[in-house]
């Protein structure tokens, strides 16, 4: 830029010309570090063990290929033209069936909202509610992206213990009484209870009775987020919570895992009032999901057996869930981590010595990818753990890759046994506050 | 709901329970109340002269066809998983060559970014640098969909008066003036200087200049909107802003108007900084756009001659174009209008005793609809203008539309010289807020 540009001159601490411009919330956009390090791990000799994509190559290509042919025969004209805000009423009926799936019965597809994602419905929740520093609780860990959303609106967000039934109540109890002695506002609750996200653990179901009490209780909204909560291994999870209760859950769902993430489709059921103002905001931020992509989901869901190609998802997933939990028992016996019984993840606690984030680098360099545990929380804590995903790599790759990981962090061990251990860092950077999206 | 529940008690002014949770910026979403007639108006008897719909059925469906199978074929794993928070790297060099149709080159695919429909660039453009109350210069009119995402982050929105030229330069001057003296931030200039919406009128070249070279004096960030340039009837619109400065400009484009806008893809070539930022953005609000979607537009562009597509299109319009103007002339010779030089819409001055929003049920009646004018202002004006749109409906139905419309126009004149005028509302209502997406 010409140095007498008045832009450049009044924005100089910095290479952008707008930098004085940009809002505050903005400050909240941060990006990774360690992307650079995640573009080198997308290489194919290296075992990622870092992303939550799903294996959509389980899909036969003939199911989108019909689905597709059906929607431009019967609705084409349609499908490329501006569609409502709420979604076209064809999806969200079949969306009904989908939730009862997950024990949601009796709802109305007026109460649905479909969006462009989940994503997109975790930011217009957060959009509607969320005046800066009002406070929003969620699981610790939790997930990346939301958080990273959460921010992106100044939330003051705060972490409730877990234990292994999930959400500790009387933590839950306390962080509610304590904000609010603090004069904040507790807008809502945001839970991943199926095989959350980063950690596979699962709410139990008095559990979720008890959350669900507790939140009507004391007049807190629970915004239900599952994405994964059909992918289950042996048994069904326990019933949504939006089975329990219609006034006081937001319930989110998605079809990334169980079709396709490129379609970008994903729904809210919320109650009434809610519903209305998603509405508002789904068009004021985009005016309409993709028709096409709505059409085709609908079509899909019409004109395949859905639930077998469920099933094939749930065997593949069990399939590479068991070789990580075998592999993880061979090569880091020493080491203790999660059993999920669903979903993409397991969590892995490491010794405290180690620092996750600094040994990525030499992971990356032994040809492994992980995803380590400080982007799953707010508040700095996670060196010392990493998220392993399991649903993309095949059962020899992920073999291998924990093979790989398990030589690194002995390596690591050995040097830090020699030279001395890491320092903590003093202050929380939160280097994922915004997550590729292939991280998620 | 029981009345027992803590929720109701507290939001007791309500029906919804949760009235007093939401975000202070959520106010700002709002339900028009013409949202029930233009449902009235979708009745196929009723000729609509009101949305912005463009007519997709000009679009050859084998070419949408062939684009899925070449996707499917070559990219189907990849366009059925997540993708990059900027968009896919084919779609965006693709996206130069469109730009370059406007006047803009040499730029780089580094720096573009695709979003889900231009209206998600303007909301994240809108996140990223507004705190409530700062300053948003627009037209006057300006769109309907802009206006209700500017208020949703509590903008101050300030209209810059027009004329044949476009933007006045001596308004604009003062309205900067005006708002800094105020201790306003103003953050950005918001401009459809192509055929704009609502009222068709093209921005000079020469007035582009100085609408830069002012905005490089002040400081001010230009938000160029371009989904109408490619659409001209007659010879091509002047170059595009962003082709005369690199670092003042966010140049918004959208293939809803020249492709599908159920497809919903949108970009943005931005200053560097910005670009950075607004990649974030993007994945905070939706993670990725659709990659089938953007790989669907990808091979339509590579396997298509999608230009000559784009003139079938712009002769359509034009042909729509030229009915609508002698209609006007026919049935309506004692009002005035805009002759748009391309583009979707014509501006239509009424007798200032009308008010064109309490005349909507009337025309409904007649079988005839429009958009009143109010809804293009942030400042209540508008009650004695309509935007007629001629995109959608064939000539014979503008016709028809435009005769019909000219009757009730009749009708209502003749009602207030018998029983007196309309009493022009004490405030501003602002019932557009939030845009129906078929209204755009």
């Amino acid at each position: 830029m010409p140095a007498q540009d008045p832009a450049t001159q009044r924005g100089g601490r910095t290479l952008d010309p707008w930098y004085d411009n940009y809002a505050r919330r903005t400050s909240g956009l941060t990006v990774s570090e360690v992307r650079a390090l995640f573009a080198v791990a997308s290489r194919p000799e290296v075992v990622s063990l870092a992303g939550g994509s799903p294996f959509v190559s389980a899909l036969p290509e003939e199911l989108v290929r019909g689905a597709f042919d059906r929607m431009m025969r019967e609705h084409g004209a349609d499908a490329l033209q501006y569609g409502g805000g709420q979604g076209i009423p064809q999806l969200r009926e079949r969306i009904l069936e989908l939730m009862a799936l997950a024990g949601i019965s009796g709802a109305s597809a007026d109460d649905v909202v479909t969006t462009t994602g989940s994503q997109h419905a975790i930011d217009l929740v957060t959009k509607l509610f969320i005046n800066p520093g009002d406070v929003i609780l969620l699981e610790t860990p939790s997930y990346v992206g939301a958080l990273g959303t959460f921010k992106s609106y100044e939330a003051d967000v705060r972490h409730v213990d877990m234990d292994e039934e999930g959400l500790n109540l009387e933590a839950l109890e306390e962080a509610i009484r304590r904000a609010r002695a603090e004069g904040k506002a507790v807008k809502f609750l945001y839970t991943i209870p199926n095989y959350n996200n980063p950690t596979g653990v699962t709410m139990s179901a008095a559990r979720r009775r008890e959350v669900l009490d507790l939140c009507i209780r004391e007049g807190v909204l629970i915004v239900e987020d599952d994405p994964y909560g059909l992918l289950y291994f042996d048994e069904p999870s326990p019933k949504a919570i939006r089975s329990l209760d219609e006034e006081h859950v937001l319930y989110l769902g998605s079809f990334s895992k169980i079709l396709s993430p490129g379609v970008r489709v994903g729904f809210v059921l919320a109650p009434h009032g809610i519903r209305e103002k998603l509405i508002l905001a789904v068009e004021s931020s985009i005016l309409s999901p993709s028709t096409l992509n709505q059409w085709l989901v609908t079509e899909y869901l019409e004109g395949s057996d859905w639930q077998a190609q469920i099933d094939t998802f749930r065997h593949t997933y069990r399939e590479r869930r068991d070789a990580m939990m075998a592999a993880l028992e061979e090569h880091l016996p020493q080491l203790s981590w999660t059993v999920p019984k669903g979903g993409f993840f397991t969590w892995v606690q490491l010794p405290e010595t180690l620092d996750s984030k600094q040994m990525l680098p030499l992971a990356t360099k032994e040809l492994v990818a992980y995803t380590p545990g400080t982007g799953f929380y707010a508040d700095g804590r996670g060196h010392d753990k990493i998220r392993l995903s399991f649903s993309l790599p095949a059962p020899e790759r992920i073999r291998l890759g924990v093979r790989r990981l398990a030589n690194v962090i002995n390596d690591e061990l050995e040097m830090i046994e020699t030279f001395g251990g890491f320092q903590k860092p003093a202050e929380d950077d939160n280097r994922f506050a915004s997550a590729p999206p292939d991280l998620v």
